[in-house]
């Protein structure tokens, strides 16, 4: 059943404020009883405690061959290449991300429809999900280029109108994930605080964001305190396995100056009683692509 | 004594080929016997098959602490800021590294002179060594640089006219390097080989290399073959640790966009019966503070 929000209150203010601030987050990690399975009470323990989890095999070898195979054939298509929902790098011109694959490739589809996806985000959620962006994303090799530490809930609460932090991301690794060729990096702990931005979201904001970050990045004051507060997990792992992370979790990626190229396919999945409405902090809210209206549950 | 080799050949040809190659390395890596101490076999034999050993607590606390206050007090003063041997990061205008240190700075002479650092450089090469090289260098937090691969022979061999494989480098820590914070990278075995690269190296390259990298910058197909043949270690270590490696490495390190600044002290040392030439490859040698003329033994 879809279920929309009214929106009565602001409970995370961003890009309002004069100076950056940190609060507590005044909603739960894990939303319901969190038992009700795939994932066993210490996987979701570690998630609730530090922000994150991991799955070392989520996909089967076939599986990941597939959608290496359809990743290759999304970024060599032209139509795909110029098409708005195509990311490509400035300096490089090679496609950084291609978005809403779950709507244009049907091997993407199928994967952001998957039981063993969906349901270990249902649990975490504690209802029913909808799918609020999907993306794969590339980092080649020699020339990869870093992302510097954001949590994803200040963009979609500010420029989505996303009303709480009850969404959850997965991250399937097409490759291998050392140390040194820009894996994900969380702090973890950090998805219990929130950071208020400061900035004005200028109009369309996320046609310059999705290349270069500018508002919603957090002060370096606050970095410097979360990480030593939090200190910094790296999140290496093998090709085919997943990281399930939180919507609010301090994040980030290195560059990469080897030459092991990073991909993977990046779902968001939102509590469809948490649906989106207007941008709490922005002009209009972002394209669909970018935020989906779309409240239809995942996997049914 | 001082000994210098006269110019017969040119064992390691560079930067005149028309495309790159790789040729086996015709000098051995362990210089004489190797057994004399202070480094015990088992850590010979690792720098011998890996091309670098890696030294858990070099200095003490007391000395660390005054490394450290040194580099800061260097780091501020407007005049070694203005002065030639200073690198200075063009976007940032943040301080990179500062050269020939054990020349103007009494506690980085003191070190670079120590019998715990000249003994072991002395045992690797197999003879008297002197100071090719010096400097402090500085990778700070949130936008500290990468430096892509390369060997640091290449260079020294093409434009200081370093004639064989004969010197060794160290790095000692002034902060903590975690996977990361932009540490050293090391191709393990890579040493073996080299590579010739292409390209002419212009009228006085250094100021332009010293900051970023042009001529003696292998091609990617080199580096792609390496990266699979020999894989990648990251050296990770505390502060007042050091890692001593060869001088013909490939080796490179990933940006900073964490909190945690990494900053060290590196000396290149150099056999005396390796002492520099006329450069091999370039029009004129690189000034005293990149490449000494001044081969004096070290320890002494």
């Amino acid at each position: 059943m879809t279920e929309t929000v009214t929106q009565i209150e602001d409970a995370y203010p961003t890009r309002s404020v004069d100076r950056p601030n940190v609060i507590d987050r005044p909603d739960p990690t894990v939303w319901g009883s969190g038992r009700e399975g795939p994932l066993d009470s210490a996987t979701v323990r570690h998630y609730n405690d530090n922000g994150y989890l991991t799955i070392d095999q989520l996909v089967t070898p076939a599986e990941l061959q597939e959608m290496k195979d359809e990743l290759e054939r999304l970024s060599e298509d032209p139509v795909v290449r110029a098409d708005e929902r195509t990311i490509v790098e400035p300096a490089s011109q090679g496609v950084r991300s291609i978005f809403e694959i779950h709507n244009t490739s049907e091997v993407f589809k199928k994967i952001a429809h998957d039981p063993r996806v969906v349901n270990r985000a249902r649990q975490l959620l504690g209802s029913d999900v909808y799918i609020h962006q999907s993306r794969v994303n590339f980092k080649p090799g020699f020339e990869g280029k870093e992302f510097s530490w954001h949590s994803d809930f200040e963009t979609w609460h500010a420029e989505d109108g996303m009303p709480r932090t009850r969404a959850v991301s997965i991250s399937i690794s097409l490759t291998r994930n050392y140390s040194f060729n820009g894996p994900l990096m969380i702090m973890p702990g950090s998805h219990t605080k929130f950071v208020q931005c400061v900035g004005k979201t200028p109009e369309d904001n996320y046609k310059q964001s999705l290349q270069m970050q500018g508002p919603g990045t957090p002060d370096k004051k606050t970095l410097e305190g979360f990480a030593d507060k939090y200190g910094i997990d790296v999140l290496e792992g093998e090709a085919g396995g997943a990281i399930m992370f939180d919507s609010n979790c301090m994040h980030a990626s290195n560059s990469n100056i080897t030459p092991f190229a990073r991909s993977n396919v990046f779902i968001v999945y939102n509590s469809v009683e948490n649906a989106c409405g207007e941008p709490f902090a922005a002009p209009k809210a972002r394209p669909e692509f970018a935020g989906s209206r779309d409240f239809t549950p995942a996997g049914q």
